[in-house]
């Protein structure tokens, strides 16, 4: 039986990730996270389905022994691209995506709107995928999708460029502008790089607008998963004292967030970029080599059996 | 021996080395061209030297059995890292790169100015490499080099923006205007993907600026190595005729240049943009696959007998 002190798995191709992250240690602040971000390889959001699959494969089997309780793919494209195949070639783990967090989320913020129109930005393998407008019209078929990829934000955020860059407004507005001409009533962040321009995004399309975070609802989701699973961490038991309450609220108040990175290339960079993004300071990682991960079998899902 | 008749290989982290690949059929019309595009792991511009010479040794290992007579680092951020580790690794093939050849027009460009400045824009790898400060110093002591990271561009490219495109025109004056403001003289393109932008860039730095192409120098470079080793396709042999002289014009008239690509990802993708970059049809790459490149043994560089 796993034990509630196993870590999560967080992966994704590079920073992006984080965000989950960021949103996991707010909802969940006692659990311990492994985060392996693919810098080597990254980006994934212009690769095929088969490299793709291959990629987050290979960071599963390489994580084994690190025995985690859950596995989340931090990664819209790479959700997309290979969640439904990594199931069956894991089956003793449970492993969740950002998209569905995010289409539910989606479709509750459009309320009672008759025919809402929901607006996705993600990368081109997200866009192609259609898995958000699967995701979406399967809660919602009178829903009207519109999904526009956005190849420009990753390396814009990358660069580590403020938001109030002219070079992040211009793009933001030509890539925001058709959505917002057809009236959209929802905006589903389809990138988990994304939250990093919310603030902005939001001031663009104006307050009519709902934006959605797919990166916290994918840790919300995340929670609700394992407290089904009667998997989180325990409160830390605390000595009994003259208060016991005030002690418990203190041990809690204390919790360092535990983190233990792990990236395929240039752990400096990605420590400087980390501690930006988490807004504190992160060790460096431990460097993986992907010889090591191409050193590992090649797995396949099993067949299923008719009947 | 190595027979005349062998191809050129060229690589590239993705298309960016087409640009290396228009200017040699420009100049060596007669010769067969294999390209190799390493698109399941492009960029290389962000990552770390050993990263960059491993993916590229696994490269030139794999096209061993095409016996290329060169083989052309295609890419400024390989060139930088990856060219003096792997030179002494395939001692039997001749390897050359693009930035040697650059630096070379660069100065000869600033002609008897006294101090020149030469500015260059590149990736984030090539910029902190120092590589081209020190190909353009060892030519000229009082040069003033001023390297300028520019890791936005490749994306507009890769994204098939027009030349015209607003958040082209604002991230180059962005990235242009430190080096207008220092007075430079020179503009080197140290990204064989900039030549795609070369009339956008020659009209912000303005006629004064000379702008170097490195995809251009390169190809130059060579054409001179091949013919300096006797390596040139012949001139295809003609049955004499009434007029020997017009059926040989004729002969090279309807020469078709002969390329043969390679990529590790996305065959499609990497066909239309290869066909928009050359501006001929280009067929549909053959796909290798990264496992195939990672099952070749490692090789290292012999260690140097001293004395």
């Amino acid at each position: 039986m796993m034990p509630n002190t196993a870590p999560i798995l967080v992966l994704d191709s590079g920073l992006g990730g984080l965000t989950v992250v960021r949103a996991l240690q707010k909802v969940l602040p006692r659990e311990e996270i492994i985060y392996f971000g693919d810098t080597a390889r990254l980006p994934y959001g212009s690769k095929t389905a088969e490299t793709v699959t291959t990629f987050v494969r290979q960071i599963i089997q390489y994580a084994q022994p690190l025995h985690p309780k859950h596995v989340v793919i931090a990664c819209n494209t790479a959700t997309a691209l290979a969640l439904t195949t990594l199931r069956p070639m894991f089956p003793h783990l449970t492993i969740s995506g950002v998209i569905e967090p995010g289409a539910r989320a989606a479709v509750e913020a459009a309320g009672a709107v008759e025919q809402p129109v929901i607006g996705v930005i993600a990368t081109e393998a997200t866009v192609h995928s259609k898995a958000y407008d699967r995701a979406i019209l399967r809660r919602r078929n009178r829903a009207r999708v519109l999904l526009r990829p956005t190849p420009l934000l990753v390396p814009l955020i990358e660069e580590g460029r403020p938001a109030d860059d002219p070079v992040v407004k211009l793009a933001l507005k030509q890539y925001l502008g058709p959505l917002m001409r057809r009236n959209m009533d929802v905006l589903v962040l389809g990138c988990t790089h994304y939250p990093i321009l919310k603030d902005l995004i939001q001031q663009i399309v104006g307050e009519n607008v709902r934006v959605i975070d797919s990166a916290e609802r994918c840790a919300d989701d995340v929670a609700r998963r394992l407290a089904g699973a009667n998997l989180l961490r325990p409160v830390p038991s605390v000595a009994t004292g003259s208060s016991a309450d005030s002690v418990a609220m203190d041990a809690l108040d204390s919790v360092e967030p535990d983190l233990r990175c792990f990236v395929t290339d240039n752990a400096p960079r990605f420590r400087t970029l980390a501690t930006r993004f988490l807004g504190v300071e992160v060790a460096e990682p431990e460097l993986v080599s992907p010889d090591d991960l191409y050193a590992q079998p090649a797995l396949v899902a099993p067949v299923r059996q008719a009947g």
